[in-house]
């Protein structure tokens, strides 16, 4: 096996000791603005599992996706004083033979870093008890809309909920909000993710071999971050697309799984994926703080489109293309999305924002202005779509811009799309993500050259074709 | 890498294809034998894809999950004349440009093997039109518990169920049945699950180093399965227990990750784990059509309960410890279940059979007669578990058996499953594993020996030492 430099980090409990006491202080800042009065408990629900159809086939999860890292099984903080409190499960006597041994209450205080611990039978009494107001503790619910899937988170889920006064709409805009600010620790595992992917990526490089299936190469991608980066969960199912497949943006879920693979870039190929390279490297160049995502979607696409105007597959005047949108006909994604604990983290159209209704720009997953610490990825692509291409090519506005013969030529060639997962720094940006991205540099890697490559060595081996 | 016998089959479409014959043959039976009307059609839903908590990840899902495989989609089967068909959701066009081509109508009625194929929205129209009863078309749909999980499987969703007549009862137990006998091509597909997990213990065996981590086990073998067995699922998550972890029946799961290992047996390993293989092994020679499970697993209780008493742990009669259930203080879990298109497959309790009250045996997912091509997994064990001794040592009728001085020594033991998964022949049984199962075969096994062993040449190597 190939060697690795990866050495698995742990997950810092001070991470979400610290996530938690941002989430209470944003919490009064917002209700001393709001001339609220600083009381309440924040009640937030962990992870649950979920068996498969109706058996008893219990699916893999992890206590850290979405909301969680904010709560383990149900966490409460009260407002006021910023203390916390965790409350678990009482277990049968039995999961200690079948799921392992039972832990007691002083564990969990001490695993966790939360102030107290009760039992969720107890929830009740407990709120109750640490309650300084006349009447119903307030508990804070977390209940909103997630813009990317358009599903609404669901609020802790506890009996006797009628023992409470509740409050379902101030929590969730000020969670997620500090979810798109990225803590220092939330970094260190951030760029512990992309080392590992990065490796990940370079491993597969290095194995493809003709006749390999796609699926093969989503296997080796798995075993490498579970084996040598201790990842058991991967971000999103791998899409692992070869030919034509990679103009099917999520290929890869069920009904078209990952199962087809050459290690040199034809002609063409060059051609697309330098001008995806280009937009790719020109929104990191101008990435920093005040900066608009929905200007960077349009450098990327602007681009792109001089790359193909170079190639003659479009023709014309690039500003009139930009205003026809034809950027979205080769690019009907958004430029990318805030990363961090989901892959496609959620903030994306806090306060109030509009998503736009134009071509391309309507799978804008964010318009936001740029901040320090936002995590973002930057994916342009190119692709050669029919269902894009056909209706593109009929359009009396549209096709005056396409070049139908050159286009024709790339009918069966797929898409590239180049993804790099940048954090916004105070002048500027950095990318966290780390392999070889120009086309030269790909080749030599595939051919077994290590990474980072010497190219000094190369350069004289090849003489100035990388140059 | 390791080199791989495997060679992945397509799953043939026909095994659905007479799966639906077999059900539609089996309710038209039942209802001619309580002299109802062969009327109605058969409704089931096919897997749809769940997404995690409120965000778009959506999770990896197979079609082929529990009753799946007897439809895809809205599947339908007229009970008289036993046509099939089949209701797929009418795709919006953007679906092709993330999801991949959009396939008409004629593709699936050959993929799927059905008589016709119309869209969802068309599901109303189309039952009433060839219905050939007056009034409300009957639907047969599937609702019922699962006896493993205590979950009911949901009837198909539909909209405007009100157009017709509803079935809730027959079909459950009619299907549940069609599943617990298997029919060749289901026998060849778990013979491939069998190949498929056996070569890939075989390659964790090899790969086992002093110093790895469980995780990193359990990243080898899911590696092997979908490398070269093509296998993107796994049946459930990997048990990968070490030392006393081994002593947590389901180990493995998210509280309990797989995370620490050593290739030669102790002493005290080789008398746990030979007791564990009489045990496997005196089924496997007993099990045939006509034998009750039930005695399967007290032959396995009393074979372990044997070996214990040949080392002094256990003491004095064993058709007395038998009585007082002393063989579950050492197996608190049933003897195994049925295996198929779950790992826990339905059927163990049909026909109003009910679930035995005393320890262990109140574990069994089944205490049914064995029937041919029925296939069910062999998985005694043998444990030293905290939570079930002490409460026995301190029972006045069970401590009189043990040895507490011996049992003492086996305090951080941990514990010994053997699973071998058996197909029921019309004279006996066929095990369908092929492992290593012999501690000296695993020890060449892990030391690099190819498997099958040279026996032959490992026994002049090593003198009398397997005999």
């Amino acid at each position: 096996m190939a060697a690795s430099a990866l050495s698995p980090p742990e997950v810092p409990m001070e991470l979400h000791a610290h996530n938690r006491d941002r989430l209470v202080r944003a919490l009064r800042d917002h209700l001393a603005a709001s001339s609220r009065p600083t009381r309440g408990f924040v009640l937030l629900q962990g992870g649950e599992e979920q068996t498969r159809y109706c058996t008893d086939h219990a699916e893999l999860f992890s206590k850290f996706f979405s909301n969680v890292p904010y709560a383990f099984r149900l966490h409460v903080a009260d407002v006021a004083s910023g203390k916390s409190f965790l409350f678990v499960p009482r277990l049968p006597a039995d999961y200690a033979v079948w799921l392992g041994e039972i832990k007691p209450l002083s564990f969990f205080k001490e695993r966790y870093m939360v102030d107290l611990v009760f039992y969720v039978d107890e929830l009740v009494v407990v709120l109750h008890d640490h309650s300084d107001e006349p009447g119903k503790p307030l508990l804070f619910l977390l209940y909103g809309l997630n813009t990317d899937s358009n599903n609404f988170s669901k609020p802790a889920a506890i009996e006797e909920i009628n023992k409470f006064d509740t409050d379902l709409s101030t929590l969730h805009p000020i969670l997620t909000e500090c979810r798109v600010i990225k803590s220092k620790m939330e970094l260190d595992l951030i760029q512990y993710a992309n080392d590992v992917s990065s490796e990940a990526h370079i491993e597969v490089m290095r194995r493809i071999r003709s006749g390999m299936k796609e699926y093969q190469l989503e296997s080796i991608f798995l075993h490498h971050i579970y084996m040598y980066g201790g990842c058991r969960h991967c971000s999103y199912t791998c899409i692992c697309a070869t030919g034509e497949n990679s103009a099917v943006l999520h290929y890869g879920h069920a009904a078209a799984p990952n199962d087809r693979v050459n290690g040199k870039f034809t002609k063409d190929q060059i051609v697309i994926y330098n001008a995806v390279l280009a937009a790719h490297n020109a929104v990191l160049q101008s990435m920093r703080p005040g900066v608009c995502w929905i200007d960077m979607h349009r450098l990327a696409e602007k681009t792109i489109l001089e790359s193909l105007k170079n190639e003659g597959i479009v023709i014309g005047d690039i500003d009139k293309m930009m205003e026809r949108r034809l950027g979205a006909v080769f690019m009907p994604h958004g430029l990318g999305h805030f990363l961090g604990i989901d892959t496609h983290d959620p903030g994306g159209y806090a306060q109030g924002l509009e998503r736009p209704k134009e071509p391309g720009l309507k799978a804008l997953r964010t318009i936001r202005e740029l901040k320090e610490s936002m995590v973002i990825t930057v994916e342009p692509g190119c692709y050669f779509i029919d269902a894009v291409l056909v209706p593109a090519l009929e359009d009396a506005v549209t096709s005056k811009f396409l070049n139908k013969k050159e286009i024709e030529k790339y009918k069966k060639f797929g898409g590239v799309r180049i993804e790099s997962d940048v954090v916004v720094t105070a002048d500027g940006c950095k990318n966290l993500t780390n392999c070889p991205r120009e086309t030269w540099e790909i080749e030599a890697v595939m051919a077994g050259a290590p990474w980072p490559l010497d190219h000094a060595r190369i350069k004289s081996q090849n003489g100035s074709s990388g140059a």
